[in-house]
């Protein structure tokens, strides 16, 4: 199952934990230079290492399909506007999969739901043990794994969690956390990584650094810092649900019953009552539905997700908002 | 049954329809000058002429029972504060009721539900004619029946409709009907009379002339102008409803989900909710709940019956909030 399709560890902080190994095919030039012949005997050798992986050829897909990949946190959304040939490579349960001929000749993740570094560390290992077995990796002695993007040269991996900081955020403690991750070689992001926006009170926690720093070290790191996260989100939620019950329990009430109500929803509301209505289960006040749901509401309700589900691609905004607050309702 | 336990004509635009007669006993001093004994003479001719009447002194009452009384309709806000003996008698259904000692020695009123003004009128004769045979009235021959504000002198009538006008008010088309209804003798005010405000695009509807016409013709100039207003009314609903289905539709369904989920509602926002998920109901957008529960639901929700019905007076703000977002969501 995909991770937003399952609750894991610590579901009421945490989101989602991602491993993303950055690789290059020795002898290869980087994307940009790479012809159509280079990018094809690249795929044609990854597919051979991974032969029971599910092949997607990006280029078949229509944009919508491309952006619900996006969506789903399975590819950058720099791998949608590719214009060589470039593949998408999963497993069964999607959590581990590879884009080929992306930024970098390879880049592998694994997703897992709740706060699962190790595990998606391992997994991400054991694709890239599979794949170097049969290629020889750019690598160099002293710069380790070679990269498109000197910022990933060395280890090539980046960890991240997609974490829900609600209060810390309204109480603006998440702001002096920020620069002590930044000290730490840490990074705080939008829901979708670099460039991009804290929704919904979401977050993606990263390392910034690759070089002169192994990856049992980077992941220890962002797991301790993290689990203090954790412990201090934890905290300062119960602090505003004692401070003031009563209002906290009609803004998360109010924000369940608009989006089982709700005619139309933008992505934008939808976002911003997501963030309340999962307060609300964390915290117990919301006890008919669960992180587990939500996740999968998270996912379901973005635009590309939505329309494809529903097969109805190229709707109007009207319709597209429509369409939202019918499956929440169903959801729900 | 009382009138908000039911559904009258026309209820999509008229919530109710009331009579009242001003009336005073010969020989006696009008209000501010009528001493003890003369207001309890007074009280126990009206009870002996209306002998099977409940007879409610409201010396004995709360004012927290007052007020309910107030927002029923079933008395006036000026009746809340009168100091020397006051009763009101009522009939079973509450639809007849006789204030005895308020501004006039006698307010005799009937209230139904709906557009129903001859009903009103013939019930609240029938009263008057019932007093009539074993009292005198204060009549003059060019006056007409003397009351303590002159305002009243001639019929002592004031008949009324309790009026919902939410798209000739949002459309602002009610403003240029007020001024022609000031040239025809009637008066558009807020839901509980003079000098209140108009909430939920609820109004009163009263004719403003007492002398010089019969009240016949007034009962008949106010139907017909009310009349008109339903008409113009339902047209209006209509073609906002065909040219925003969209945005009407999401607008009721969010008022109604609100009316469900809410943990505390003040009675501003329920008049404002109340409005809104009316006219989804009137124009059919919900169908899981009706006019007579929305009226009954109108006056529930007001603050002293909504506490005098859970037996909490003197609650703080923000519990009866709480009560009353309780009390809605077990409603509906």
């Amino acid at each position: 199952m995909a991770w937003f399709d399952r609750t894991g560890k610590d579901s009421d902080v945490v989101l989602s934990s991602r491993v993303r190994l950055a690789r290059n095919i020795k002898d290869y030039p980087f994307a940009p230079m790479l012809d159509e012949t280079g990018a094809n005997e690249i795929i044609e050798k990854v597919r051979s290492a991974l032969d029971d992986y599910s092949v997607t050829d990006m280029r078949t897909k229509s944009h919508t399909e491309r952006r619900s990949y996006v969506e789903k946190h399975l590819i950058s959304p720099a791998f949608v506007n590719v214009s060589t040939p470039h593949v998408l490579l999963t497993n069964e349960d999607m959590t581990d999969a590879v884009m080929v001929c992306e930024e970098d000749h390879l880049r592998i993740q694994s997703i897992h739901a709740g706060l699962a570094l190790r595990e998606a560390y391992s997994a991400a290992c054991a694709i890239d043990d599979r794949i170097d077995a049969s290629v020889t990796y750019a690598y160099n002695e002293k710069l380790g794994y070679l990269t498109h993007c000197p910022t990933n040269l060395g280890t090539g991996m980046r960890a991240s969690v997609m974490i829900f900081l609600p209060a810390l955020t309204q109480t603006k403690v998440l702001h002096s956390y920020a620069s002590q991750l930044e000290k730490l070689g840490l990074t705080l992001r939008g829901m979708y990584g670099e460039g991009s926006q804290a929704k919904a009170y979401i977050y993606q926690i990263s390392n910034s650094i690759t070089m002169g720093i192994t990856e049992e070290e980077t992941i220890s790191k962002l797991e301790s810092v993290v689990n203090q996260l954790i412990a201090s989100e934890r905290k300062t939620r119960e602090n505003m649900k004692n401070d003031d019950y009563d209002r906290m329990c009609d803004k998360v009430m109010r924000a369940e019953g608009l989006m089982r109500s709700a005619y139309m929803i933008s992505s934008g509301e939808f976002l911003k009552l997501f963030a309340d209505v999962k307060l609300g289960v964390d915290l117990g006040i919301i006890t008919d539905t669960d992180d587990k749901k939500l996740s999968e509401l998270l996912i379901g309700a973005m635009p590309a997700t939505l329309m494809l589900a529903s097969s109805r691609e190229g709707l109007s905004d009207a319709e597209r908002d429509k369409l939202r607050a019918s499956y929440i309702k169903g959801m729900l």
